[in-house]
């Protein structure tokens, strides 16, 4: 067998991410598909069945993380993995996740219909929860997989309905019997949408990451005192959104101001009561700080938090801060992103190194094993959002280079 | 019969606040009775039972308004009125709405165990919907009986969850038979606390409003662009929420500057999709301007609107803002006011005069005939919270004067 002539089908590739994208589809070209709802669990019997078609040792654990097994000449040594994850946000896109596990599943249909027997088994991983917008934080599956949380507080997670997450698991289907626990890998790769401007900008189609920033979520409280906003004078007001508001402007300013290479964005908040002729009395909202520099998030956290103080004081609100998640900055294996790079340029695809600004399972995967990721240009950068799009040469290129890897990492011999 | 020596049973008054005050109590010490929930048909039919014990003749109109009319001597003259609301805020006090109703209540026990004969009718209103906080705008049914809104637009409104108001009306059983429609009145009387914190500052009992400011509210919708927040450079970003942070900012500094008694506040606002990891794309919020001058609400609403425009073109987000409710000021009638002011004088209580912040249903009843408000104070300005609080000699002093105002403005003789 020539190894190095085989390529993924793009267009099955690309029939597999339509079909997929229907599940959950929303009128605007997005998906809605959060975890552990109907639309999820249907795209998850669709995995299994595209699985089983392919004659794949199916294993479901009692987080609900989706294996396919191809079983390896010998069984007795470390596994090569690969795949992503198939839940989304709530108004997502077609792409994020979704590009890792197809990918996989494509490289799977690849490595059967041209009969390749690898030394090594080779798993396909679909991982529960990722997306942390129905339940937090995220990456929920992979994170419990890896020993990094524990799993009956991940089950008694609630969603916004008070729904947990154990109930859902149950509700669909997927909690599996075999117990979620990591074991030890060769190597692990996932093929994902870069989320941001940077291929695109610099027409690179591969991105190499050398890892992923750490990221800081912080909740923050601030309290006033609603009154009805008509005989309440300005003066001596403690209006919770006002000092909100001006919090909101402190995280956008941050970044130019604490240099390096830091984000920092309020995405979530909420207000009560809530109405327009009550003056706000309660403010909920998030701040998320990502950096590659973990100890310049840190500080610059310390100096938002005292600049808070000043705001709540100002305005009579009382303010409580607390972190709610931190994911340190992950390094991927130099070996495997110099493997990456190295296939790309031997199939013609110019490649380019970055860092990955967004949380990922592979962030888990790595305090297991080697890991590394595979980048493919986000048209316009866009990402979280139904705009999410990504051309289908280079989904395809993306999964060739994975092809290539896996491969390789897998010890490929002909039959 | 002395017409002077009647005084209301204050034990009875706060008897009776206390008893509506259960019904959708909180745990913090206020109500959640928004308008037609299970709680108002309770508090409903409370009020029915109790205007029931007293013969009064009870009229329900397809509004859901409830009337209690006692009758005078002549039923050919043109009634007294007195009334206000059952309905609270979600998040409400015991005092608002419900001091005017239970007032009225203890003003019709005093004439019928004094058993007094008034020459003309005396009603007793509880006007349906008069909190805007689940279907907007306020006021409903004050606003359908004056003929200041359209019944069967009013009818439609939905609440959050689509429910229109006459499923509503419909699903309580309070959507009555007698066509909602105003008739000629000689005087309305409306008790109500002050919700500002001017009487209690001042050291006065009574507040004899000369009307009610003019009331506009603005819907803003502010649209960027969501995307993944970690792969997305600051630079460039159209977070609608940081966009929607500097607008309410200038809400809440435009009363400095523009001079004038206006209030203005942001009291409504909502993110979507809301989520930690990703960029505001839609803001809502509104805008709530007051004052007693109505020509300078709306230069600085002109003003305003400017100035969301720029912030709206710096940060690249598109911005639609719209009037969603306009109330022109509302002046009360000197001599009823004149009457209030001696009546509480004659009983030994300091009045003053001021303005009303706040909507109230007698701004409907004004386009009909001539109205007055009574007010008493607000301990801490507090009100559409669970803190508001008016104290009990207090409650009873606003109610000796309605009792007063009623019995002449009826034409009172002994029997």
């Amino acid at each position: 067998m020539d190894r190095d002539g085989l390529r993924v089908n793009a267009r099955r590739l690309q029939r597999s991410l339509e079909s997929l994208a229907r599940i959950g589809a929303t009128a605007d070209g997005g998906v809605d598909r959060l975890a552990l709802t109907d639309a999820d669990r249907q795209a998850r019997d669709a995995l299994v069945a595209w699985l089983d078609r392919l004659g794949l040792r199916i294993t479901i654990d009692d987080m609900g993380n989706i294996f396919g097994l191809r079983a390896g000449r010998d069984e007795g040594v470390r596994p090569v993995m690969m795949g992503s994850h198939l839940d989304s946000q709530s108004r997502g896109g077609r792409f994020d996740g979704a590009l890792g596990v197809m990918g996989a599943l494509e490289v799977m249909r690849v490595l059967e219909e041209s009969r390749v027997v690898t030394e090594r088994p080779v798993i396909l991983a679909a991982w529960t929860a990722e997306e942390g917008s129905r339940f937090t934080p995220s990456k929920l599956g992979s994170a419990v997989w890896a020993g990094d949380l524990d799993k009956e507080w991940v089950w008694g997670r609630p969603d916004r309905h008070g729904a947990t997450l154990l109930e859902e698991l149950e509700r669909i289907g997927y909690k599996g019997v075999s117990p979620c626990a990591r074991w030890p890998f060769q190597a692990y790769y996932e093929l994902h949408i870069e989320q941001g401007p940077l291929l695109e900008a610099a027409g690179r189609a591969i991105g190499v990451p050398a890892g992923i920033v750490s990221l800081h979520v912080y909740d923050v409280h601030v309290s006033g005192e609603a009154n009805q906003v008509g005989p309440t004078p300005m003066e001596g007001r403690r209006d919770a959104l006002v000092a909100a508001a001006e919090m909101v402007l402190a995280v956008r300013a941050l970044p130019s101001t604490a240099g390096g290479d830091m984000v920092a964005t309020v995405g979530m908040l909420e207000v009560a009561p809530n109405c327009y002729n009550v003056i706000p009395e309660d403010v909920h909202f998030t701040v998320d700080l990502r950096g590659w520099d973990e100890a310049l998030v840190e500080r610059s956290w310390e100096r938002l938090a005292g600049e808070f103080r000043g705001v709540a004081a100002r305005h009579g609100c009382r303010l409580h801060a607390e972190e709610s998640s931190r994911t340190g900055r992950t390094e991927f294996d130099p070996g495997l992103m110099r493997r990456i790079t190295d296939h790309a340029e031997a199939l013609g695809l110019s490649t380019m190194s970055l860092v990955s600004g967004a949380g990922h399972d592979t962030a888990h995967l790595a305090g297991v094993g080697p890991t590394a990721m595979i980048f493919v240009p986000s048209i316009g950068g866009r990402s979280h959002t139904p705009a999410e799009e990504t051309g289908w040469a280079d989904c395809a290129a993306g999964a060739d280079v994975l092809l290539r890897c896996i491969l390789e990492a897998s010890g490929t011999s002909g039959d």
